[in-house]
């Protein structure tokens, strides 16, 4: 029973099927399909807002091109010091923007809070010696799975503006925040302040899709020299697209989200006051004893640790068997 | 009737066929799935030699990501002065390597004679002041749609080892290669003297999927970070070697290819003395008058020019339809 | 009366000489003089261990290229998170890297602790998806104007090594922090663990002069490429070799550090309780109210802010006329 | 008796007289000295247009910081085949513009040909695929020896700047083609196009010292930045921009390069058929038979060979001695 991480889960119907109709004959490349030319149109809808969408393979491309293209080589992008940036990607951001650096904001439960962000800046002046601040990136959901508010959203980005930097937000888990928090995708984007969006897919039933969703045009500047040249224009881009139009125009990016969503909560609930964080998403973080945690792992149950001190996280994908939830609440359940 | 490149072309059948029959079940992310966990053993018994295998999505990525691994920052890989990596991939090399240089070498048909690169390597004598010669690449099939012989990679490469360079390969048509050499795969790579290879499937029937395939396995060195920092490393990496132990084990790989060679053949028979290349593979350059090429695209004929003299090439995908082939052989058969 | 910082003082008499000394005849670039063939030697002689030694213009530079030999682009340096890498050099470290990061590590007075160093470690495992940790680097002087004790720099530089860490020390204040511990250059450098160290002159009585010197020639590398990429290779490197080498042999090293740090002590003991640190080399750190700031500039007294917190620092450079340090001392006594 | 090169000269009177006057007191630190801030205005009235000018030490610094604030990092700069940054900089372009490339334009006489920047710039096509043309680099005095006329370069900047490039000169030897000319510094640069000169005083007198002068101020750009990050904002610039100011204002940069123009003149013409380029700077290239080369070598000769095809280089230092350049001319002239 596998709660490694939501990325082991397989691709939904609507997707598989969006692949099959998309798999006929020859069609332009490099973006030139009725796919990838119909992004601006699908994701423009989605967000009530004008658009600029590029397709992606990978998230950590997603987060790394979109920070690169916002922040120059000796520019400083603040992020929660356990984002998937700072601690995942190998130094992809500082790869693609040729060595920015990430400047780390502590908070609780996987948010950064005003104050927080306030005393980051504060410590990293604007002056002619220092590298410049230059962007803000959030993640939503967090990495402790956990839902920044729309009004957190807000502040925050209220006080990046203020500083002239501009936001990123890195939705590896996008539809799940959205539908924990009952909002529309446009109220944790740009109607808080939100610049781009790392708009992932894959975690959430697609086979492998990912988009940069730029809500500020003039941003997208030369980020697609930078992607052709991070190897990550392809050429059969209409089997990104495809995926990416069917994950938003059929539902299922809502429907999957919800059926995970449901499923951890169910998982919190079980955990009882071995629970670190509230359940907001997928995801649920555990402190258990030593002996717990390896009768967990004895009784057939794959999950992670998370950090070194006895903590566990488990992933419910959008896929997983209701019965395998259903056994790991009993095993969580005090006796 | 699209002839601009075999990267229009959808997937095979049994290429789905494996992407169905992966989409199964929650499998660990990241390459630790059977699939990929397989490759270095299904590509070891095609090549007849032990290889360390990564899959990737796009050619872009496997060449920049291979020359980067052979090139430090300040070293030189010589390449055909028509290759890809020179002109079709905006730099990746140059990106991936941290600002190595590629240093062209002419040769006529598309293939670098062993003169001119002795003549480049000339040119570039190792010192303290200038850059480090360190690789040599070739493309196999080349740009212009022929095939090196066995003897010439060797001719080639045994300059190259003998100068202390390791030789990369750029496989994109690599199947159509092979198949018209009527060779083995080994023939043309390791026993050719060729370090590190860059599969390509994508344009011969797969969805998206490319390899890095390294015959000599002290060369990967830190490829694995490198290519997590590229954000090539996906989380579902199952989708991309399921392609890719199908492509091999199916025997796709030739039967496209063959397919693809035949009918691009006949195109070049058709074409009579305005064929510029021999047909060694499945592309086909022409030299046709503004008016010829104007009247052929009235008839309905989709490609590219090639170059600025009124060159332009015509790609026959795995799945091009009989009838696209016989019409366009009678558009060019001289009246 | 400018107690700005030690950079703004001139050359000394010594370092004078030497430039007119070496400023005849025709002699050999790019480091084929006598005075840089000689540096190996003379700092061979000072530390009293084998050393391959660079000469350079910036400290900057010398910090950064040590940097980026010892971590690769994926590599993490743990700094002192006041550390002149990481808060004046514009991200020099990152860019000579390739985009390596700066993991910040705290502790009181400039210096980082033992235990602060291991929790640091402990928050960035070695594991394959995240950047690799790869060396450390320590100041002394530090940027607080402390001095690492011998024993607490082998203390950390065990703990790097146990990590498979290298250990670089940024010694733009070296002559200071050896003065006023009265050890030898030996007992803070490798006897002591230091791997690399940047030897600075320049705010010591150079016109311009710093070193990069490795206790290890295995760790040299390709340090030589990246300096000249750098455009760090200077073609009438005499100059810099001259001053580096008058500087260590003529003693002026230890009269110009002995003359500051005691200016500097005179100070501090004037400043009574207003002093923040121990005054160990030639730094002044004071935590005045608003009002005695504004008197101090308008008695005609230059100096830094040093934070946001109204602390201000004071530098005494080499030459700084004891009468301006007088006054200074009546200036700071409590009335 | 030492022809290797014009960096192996010492500074002259005038610079070191310029050195010492600055060498007093404590100044401001980090280009806030008077001498630095003198510059826009002392070169202002050099070149008769407003400039924005930035003391630096080495001449690769010089031309890879211009280059990398003209190019992105898919940036093409089109340089002659035979160019410093091409030749002798170990990729310092690429490395300061992350990944920029030099394209090669070929040129008899070390000077490229308007046809073969046309040629070079129709074979670099701006496509969404390939690297973007950004800047074109002319080396004046070239090379070679000789000298651009001022209409040659001006038909180059045409060219360059209908293709929207901006022009950057690497005047490394400038004052030796000025001198040669007999034109103003101006008309060499802004009057012909030139956007950004290295301007070069190293080789010709100084002790140390170029800049970088923008004759477009928009273009500085984030230049400072750069400087900083690649460790060449000296902390005592003053003992740069002091070493500029007197070169310009005194004249030396005349008055040296006149003599040694002169000097290799005479050696030019006593070379007789022997010599391969007119003598239009201090450098004189001449084919000579091994046996010769050898005989001039046991002569007491220093020099350097100029490619593989034995050719030498012979460069005359401001100071050089007059009875060395007499010896030379004898040696040279045929019996």
């Amino acid at each position: 029973m596998r709660f490694l991480s939501d990325n082991t889960a397989p691709a939904c119907p609507e997707i598989c099927d969006a692949l099959v109709r998309a798999n006929t004959g020859r069609v332009k490349s490099y973006g030139e399909d009725e796919w990838t030319r119909s992004l601006d149109r699908v994701f423009g809808d989605y967000f009530g807002h004008e658009v600029r969408v590029f397709p992606l393979v990978s998230g950590t491309a997603a987060n790394a091109l979109s920070l690169a293209t916002l922040c120059p080589p000796y520019g400083v992008a603040f992020a929660h010091q356990g984002a998937h940036v700072v601690r995942d990607e190998c130094g992809a951001t500082e790869f693609f923007s040729h060595g920015a650096r990430l400047a780390l904001v502590p908070g609780a439960s996987g948010r950064m809070t005003p104050e927080a962000l306030i005393a980051a800046l504060a410590d990293m002046p604007i002056s002619g010696h220092g590298m410049q601040p230059a962007a803000l990136t959030l993640t939503q959901a967090t990495e402790l799975g956990t839902a920044y508010r729309p009004e957190q959203i807000a502040a925050l980005t209220e006080i990046a503006h203020r500083h002239n930097l501009k936001v990123h937000m890195d939705g590896a888990r996008f539809a799940n925040a959205v539908t924990f928090l009952g909002c529309s995708p446009a109220d944790v984007t740009w109607r808080s302040g939100v610049d781009v969006l790392s708009f992932g897919a894959t975690k959430n039933g697609a086979m492998g899709a990912e988009a940069v969703v730029f809500f500020d045009p003039t941003l997208v500047r030369d980020f697609d020299f930078r992607r052709q040249r991070g190897g990550h224009l392809l050429s059969k881009s209409r089997y990104i697209s495809a995926q990416l139009v069917a994950y938003v125009e059929t539902g299922v990016w809502q429907r999957n989200a919800a059926r995970a969503n449901a499923l951890a909560r169910k998982v919190g609930a079980a955990a009882g006051d071995t629970l670190l964080y509230p359940v907001e998403a997928n995801e649920i973080f555990l402190k258990l004893s030593s002996a717990r945690t390896q009768a967990l792992r004895a009784a057939g149950f794959e999950f992670h640790e998370a950090g070194n001190n006895g903590e566990i996280r488990l992933v419910v994908s959008w896929d997983q068997p209701e019965e395998e939830v259903d056994a790991l609440c009993r095993a969580l359940s005090p006796k």
